[in-house]
């Protein structure tokens, strides 16, 4: 059994963290923490959870409050991980950081956007970014994993294919992206009251949220040329999922079946990934729950334009389900250990 | 035209307010107040009010800040309005409290509700409770209105003609009620943000929720004789909406029919409450964004049971449109003004 | 492994009926049947089982459709279900019914409320009432399962307690639920359509609903007396999940923590109904997707009302989950298997 | 008072222009159709009109029908409204289609897009396009107005102060549009149903629906060069509301102000499209109910891409209260008069 840690564990990604490892077979939660609710069990917090016969709520969120475990999950805001993963890591734990601080391979790119001094540029530099279908091998060998973005993940995914076909254009990509409320956390803030988005849709956080460099950093090395993109988030008006629409050029004209074929190849035998053929599109409810992404793909002729569909839960491949999906990598477990099931449909 | 002072108006009744008077053809709001918003626009607070040409917020809620209007509406916390009244009485000012300092015959049963001292116990005597169907005369001469609660003018609206028919035992009335989250008011807590009650349901506030002793003052009155309620209210996924259901015992076997005939009878001639017959049943869209109550009801022989269902806006009949109501009846204007409209549907 | 054939796989139930077994590791499916759908892949009816490797749907619903299957899951019209049954039982299969054909002690109650002749009057009789909670033992014996309905399991669990207590005036009860949209099933009617029920929530079926009968033959067989219900149904605007909220007249005074005691004393040791304690109450999203009920209660000594809260997944602890139960029982194998997971939430 | 005729009243739009005429101070609805429900009370249809005291339907859709009237709608599906204008313009009647039968200049792209002959190509030529903030004095002078399309009037509205400001590249605009589920009308499909939408998001229609050579016509026309228009509507789970990101190409840079600038120059006392300015970006409930158009733009300078949100409610601007927009031109009426009223919030 992989004895498990998870600090800063009443977010919403550490819920859900714990909901996934509470059926993972080989995992065993020995540590949770909030400095906010020493001593509480978990379903004072979280009512989801009543009965869970885990630990309760460590107060501390020092290194010693997860000693004994060989994996710790970061679960923070961003600026305090940085701050704790070096002690982790002198005991000989591994690291999963859910927040930014070790997504970025130049530590001045988080500095810029995310307006906080990096203490720990070499750690970043040797952390592997967290997304398996591209970096399978680096995160078996990591002992610190920078876990992905929710609307990069979307996005990455779904133009990896056409970059790495050499079909489009990937000096500008346009990605209009749609995301449940749970991606702004567990906040009481007046804008995510009820009332206020019932019935509602919005754009937010135009032109420049913080994770566009993310997503440019991922591209751009893929397609080894600067990618810039134009990134459009919106809120739903519902709890889960991200649906990311990209708008790309081709600079060769290919079929809409060609284009499947792209998808299909490049993720050929991967776990999580489908191909929701056409005339079939990708929607949200086909992965909630779950740790997959489902990709749909169109060839506009007229317009030169390829648009993609890729949609996930942005709780589960956009947060803490690819984050167990990391852990089983950098614990020799079976890749989907834990993280297979199908959607609660309707 | 009717000059109008808006005392508290960044909460949701406050908004509804102003949205309903900038439609009312004799009324001119002339004043608004919000001691954390001096000096700006409205729009500001409510997005939705662009362009709207109105005065700026106040930020002082004394009486000086609505000197020179004809009505002062309180849109304020409860052991507010007790304090602010008596001032504006002095000028000759009307005052309509969408609180519930003057809802109660019995300031005491105030105090014990709301463990609020009372520091005007005789106005809270002389005040008119606003529920026109009931009081229209004495709102018409009354200088101070208590208006009443939401799930109150949806229960009492719906039991008033069958304690009246003298069909039902009214000392035990049971009300399952059921609101939109705005009923819950503007205020950023952590139970009331989106993904907690997206595709959620509960009930709250059993069995003593404060709208209890006005629902009883009001049956207990109106049937003479002592009733109690045993009233479980429970907040709906949606903005908008109550909808009340009634388990009342009859005491005389009586069909659908004729308790329909009861209905139209007590009303007949309303402009604001209506029957929906069967094999109708009201629901809730057939309401919003209107003064509306809708009833409808069913005669369950089997059980003896009277099953009433009772539907309001709680933002609309249930708070600001029968504050506008009650302007209307207390400045002699036609009842029915700036309260037309047909609820937007679907 | 058991193998599995379930005919009538294409409505919400036959669905959720595929996503737990999918997970449940000593089941196989081995056939599904969909009369008009001869011949497709499951995701091509159910984007959501997009890869799924299990059998293709045969068009034909005789009982030669499920020929070497150890269990068939019957999810057809009522009425149709009598007619397969005795061809499969003769074959030594296991049958479960999710419709109403065996849910009646007294197939003349069917009669009467299906408005349909019962052809297995005999085979009705011998047919287990499936609520393992209250029958596990018939259950393990049973050749034929009738599986209780959505809104009956949620009303026995929830007076259950109460009526065994002998604490409450078990000649009527009023029970008022809300039930989410799919437990209307998958069919395309106006009045189930998005924009109708959007924002919306009202009463149906009043006062007469098909369920009331087996409430009622339940309450009255474990009350040892004549129970009447009076059942009042509420559509709300989600997909999943019911809420009944019971209003019990006390026939003897308890506290609050007595109430509880009592519920905490008749699930001792169930591993599917939880008491959420107070101050807490149940909500649906605490049991959407899982095969439990939540319990909550309150007493009002003012008015010697018991009030229960009791919440299920419809389509799960009220249908396929449940469905799921009885077969472990009835094949021997732990109850809880495939059946064991906690609620995604938010 | 403007004598109306609705033909085809049954739809959402029908129910829609019934509304808002009915609070049209010199609008009178003398007749409705609907071959499905002659002599049936409105409110029979839409509950939401209990107490309307207007027409009953007729179950003709003849001419004959609206005999009398001064202003005809059309509510009917493509391929009718040809058939029926030429006879109502003969007795004089103006005609106002909410379809798309004389939207286009050249019949020969209703031809192609709709699959469907064109009986009246000369008329169509004839029709007015009827956005009034662009073509308001052909609009007054109409006798037949083809109504704009929901999603082409979000979209065109949007883009116009940017082609004509000549800032943008208009050979390829980027149309990534979302809209409520009335768009699709009220028609019973399992696609629709409630459970399938609930919490869902989905594309739909890519690459080619068919209010793309309707957006492609006027945004060419007012550029005066070819525009192609790459559209990608989605589905929000939601009634009512478009919301259209329209991601442009700048071939000049400018700043977010000075794009500001451009829209208030050129919606300069517009009573009905309004901008939302920085750092406010227009949502949904900002509109609905409404005849607005809400506009907001960003400038994202890294990529030279102009950002622009426009959001309507689909019924009003995009159907109903267009089509009243212009009957008030056609009429020589105040164009406002019917149409102010503030958005119902939350």
């Amino acid at each position: 059994m992989v004895k498990i840690g998870i600090i800063g564990a009443t977010g919403y990604t550490g819920g859900e963290l714990i909901r996934i490892l509470a059926g993972h077979p080989e995992a065993e939660i020995t540590a949770i923490t909030s400095r906010s609710n020493d001593g509480k069990k978990l379903e004072e917090i979280y009512p989801n959870f009543t009965g869970w016969d885990g630990p309760t709520f460590s107060g501390s969120d020092s290194p010693d409050a997860v000693a004994g475990c060989d994996v710790v999950f970061l679960a923070v805001p961003h600026g305090v991980a940085m701050n704790l993963a070096p002690a982790l890591l002198e005991r000989g734990q591994k690291v999963i950081d859910l927040g930014s601080d070790f997504r970025f391979r130049d530590y001045r790119t988080f500095e810029t956007y995310y307006k906080h001094q990096h203490c720990q540029p070499e750690l970043t530099k040797a952390a592997s970014y967290g997304l398996p279908e591209l970096y399978r091998k680096e995160i078996r060998n990591a002992q610190v994993v920078g876990n992905p973005g929710c609307y990069p993940t979307s996005i990455i995914l779904g133009c990896y294919p056409f970059i790495k076909a050499g079909v489009i254009d990937s000096s500008l990509i346009i990605a209009d992206s749609k995301s449940g409320v749970s991606g702004a956390g567990r906040k009481a803030e007046l804008g995510y009251i009820y009332p206020e988005l019932f019935g509602n849709f919005k754009a937010y956080g135009v032109p420049l949220h913080r994770h566009t460099p993310e997503i440019e950093q991922e591209l751009s090395f893929l397609g080894g040329r600067e990618t810039k993109v134009s990134f459009t988030p919106h809120l739903l008006p519902i709890a889960r999922g991200i649906l990311s629409t990209l708008h790309l050029t081709l600079t060769k004209l290919i079929t809409t079946s060609e284009a499947e074929a792209i998808i299909m190849d490049t993720y050929k035998g991967e776990p999580f990934v489908k191909l929701i053929k056409a005339p079939g599109l990708p929607d949200i409810k086909g992965v909630v729950g779950t740790n997959c992404c489902h990709l749909g793909v169109r060839v506009d002729e007229r317009t030169n334009q390829l648009i993609v569909i890729s949609v996930i839960d942005n709780m589960v491949k956009g947060a803490s389900g690819q984050a167990v999906q990391n852990m089983n990598l950098m614990c020799d477990l079976p890749e989907t250990m834990g993280l297979v099931q199908w959607p609660v449909y309707p």
